[in-house]
């Protein structure tokens, strides 16, 4: 990671593989020492949960839990309206969310799920934070800048344009050491360090011996980014997607309509053939089956074989989670209750952090 | 007050007339109806208090306060650090404005004084507000600039930046309707109302009779600003103050040093001799004394018996402020128990305020 005190416009090549190294670094000492690790990471509640998400993040944060690193789920209701007038039907959303990731195998027992809106003091952080950085810094952050030019011109809101520090906000609150993370979201986590080692140095420590904050570190995830059934990102906005709530014939029917092109021979060709290829990979990521091997059992059986073998293979793996979804939908009560719990812990720890900011501002009257 | 869906740049003339007539019928409705006003004011903790402050603000709020108005009064600790990199001795004083805030007559079972830094709830507000305010607006906000041109070039800061909102969020979380501004201020005051109505219309309320936030409007005061005792603006920097928390004989010294001119007949002529006139007015503040009669009673007995006038009249009127000060400077523990209980009261309010916030955002889960 990089030692500089500015804030860095985009990565280059060498940083990238700098922090691709580390992160298989990470991965190993993630098995041998789960306990040394606390994930942060979470979702914003603007759509129901998808095939790419679970395939992209759940699965790993499954995996990262079951492993024994303590996990936080943020669920980012105020990430919103970051860039939209309303919430939308936000508290449906909220469910949605919650029993998705309980359906995915988040254990509410061992992490903690809250939401952005019910923690005070974690919000309070905002303002010392702001502090810290200038108002060119927040232009530089990526997502702002591709959410701004993504609003057509839209005058940047005063929401929007603070984002990174929300975020390291979120990080840091919690004691997180690692966020996991796509190659795009690095210069986030570079912020976030930053902001850590600034306040350090600005307005010192509660005790001697430890900074206030951690400095985090981006995870990267090797998985690969799925498209949607009709060859483009895959995107609620597009109908494209398999969600997690969908049942089994509706996930057949949308696979059934996906795009592929003449060839009859199935072959696992991703620059040539990206849209069968894609669909290789998603029965792929299913089973964990080669897509190469996949593609051969197929051979010249066509484009409608390969969709069957597709359907089963995500139905399959999609079977379990449907199954403890219909149990959970008829227990709201249950889910609110994992959700109250959850924030009660991250109260806890956010007032707890902020006495500590308290302390080392001198603002503990 | 305007009407337009926009926030100023400057107060046109007319409309700085139509603040000062509205005023004016504000004090008259004070005094008939005190208890359909709830008062905001207070101050950043940089330094200690002066004759400026207690002439143009606290005996204003003290008066205010003994009408029957409900105050508030925020320390505003977080200000500190929107334009300096350190604290300061932010712990001593906010100690020197609780007692000068008692000192001069604010009483704490009548008026509530709670401290930014450890209200979460109401710097919470601060990200539904930012969701209603542009980049743009921001900048047009005249502390902002003001504050940005005084800072020399310095890089602006994401807390400076987002002054006009955490101001809003002190105003609107404690249901305040009066503000007590300068005119210089009242922008400020248009862009919190801005944000009121902004709030109402996006995301609605929590009872469908009254908007989540009340409408607040600026009561601006005659008070004539004073100037240092070298003739130049009142300022802890300059050296040219008469400090609340000084003996006498400190204050006598100070006054005595006070630049005049060289002529023997005193006269109270602002604009010809502003040094003179602001003794004058000095002593009048303090006496209530027109400020002619006084130049008459002195004559041509020069300026050495205008400020032995002055020093009189100073002392006459701090002498039982000073009696209550150094008896408070022995009662640390009981003032920082006025602050901890203001700050209960006003956790309590912000609470409260936050649940309807959340509940207008459908974010009560």
């Amino acid at each position: 990671m990089s030692n500089h005190d500015t804030i860095a416009e985009t990565m280059t090549d060498a940083s990238l593989a700098r922090s691709m190294e580390r992160s298989a670094e990470i991965e190993k000492s993630l098995l041998e020492n789960p306990e040394k690790f606390r994930v942060l990471t979470g979702d914003r509640p603007t759509g129901h949960l998808h095939l790419g998400h679970y395939l992209g993040t759940l699965k790993n944060r499954v995996r990262l839990q079951n492993q024994g690193v303590e996990t936080w789920i943020i669920i980012a209701d105020y990430q919103v309206i970051t860039d939209r007038d309303g919430v939308g039907p936000i508290k449906e959303r909220v469910l949605s969310l919650l029993t998705d990731y309980l359906a995915c195998g988040i254990d509410p027992k061992k992490s903690t799920i809250f939401a952005h809106s019910q923690i005070p003091a974690l919000n309070q952080l905002m303002l010392p934070f702001l502090s810290l950085v200038t108002e060119a810094e927040l232009h530089r952050n990526p997502t702002v800048k591709a959410e701004f030019e993504a609003t057509d011109g839209r005058a940047l809101s005063g929401l929007l344009l603070t984002y990174p520090v929300h975020q390291a906000a979120d990080i840091l609150f919690c004691d997180a050491n690692l966020v996991p993370v796509g190659k795009d979201q690095l210069p986030h986590i570079e912020q976030t360090r930053l902001i850590a080692q600034r306040f350090d140095k600005r307005y010192g420590r509660a005790q001697k011996d430890q900074p206030v904050f951690r400095r985090p570190e981006g995870l990267l995830s090797n998985i690969m980014t799925l498209l949607g059934t009709d060859g483009e990102k895959m995107s609620k906005s597009r109908g494209n997607t398999i969600e997690l709530r969908m049942s089994a014939d509706e996930t057949a029917k949308r696979l059934k309509k996906a795009v592929t092109d003449g060839e009859r021979l199935i072959t696992f060709e991703p620059e040539r053939r990206p849209q069968v290829a894609n669909l290789l990979q998603m029965a792929s990521a299913a089973t964990g089956e080669d897509p190469v091997a996949i593609a051969e059992s197929i051979g010249d059986k066509g484009a409608g074989a390969l969709k069957m073998h597709v359907i089963d293979a995500v139905n399959g793996m999609l079977e379990p989670i449907r199954a403890r979804r219909a149990e959970l939908e008829d227990q709201q009560d249950y889910l609110w209750q994992v959700l109250r719990e959850g924030n009660g812990r991250a109260n806890e720890q956010a007032e707890r952090k902020l006495n500590e900011v308290r302390q080392a501002m001198n603002m503990n009257y």
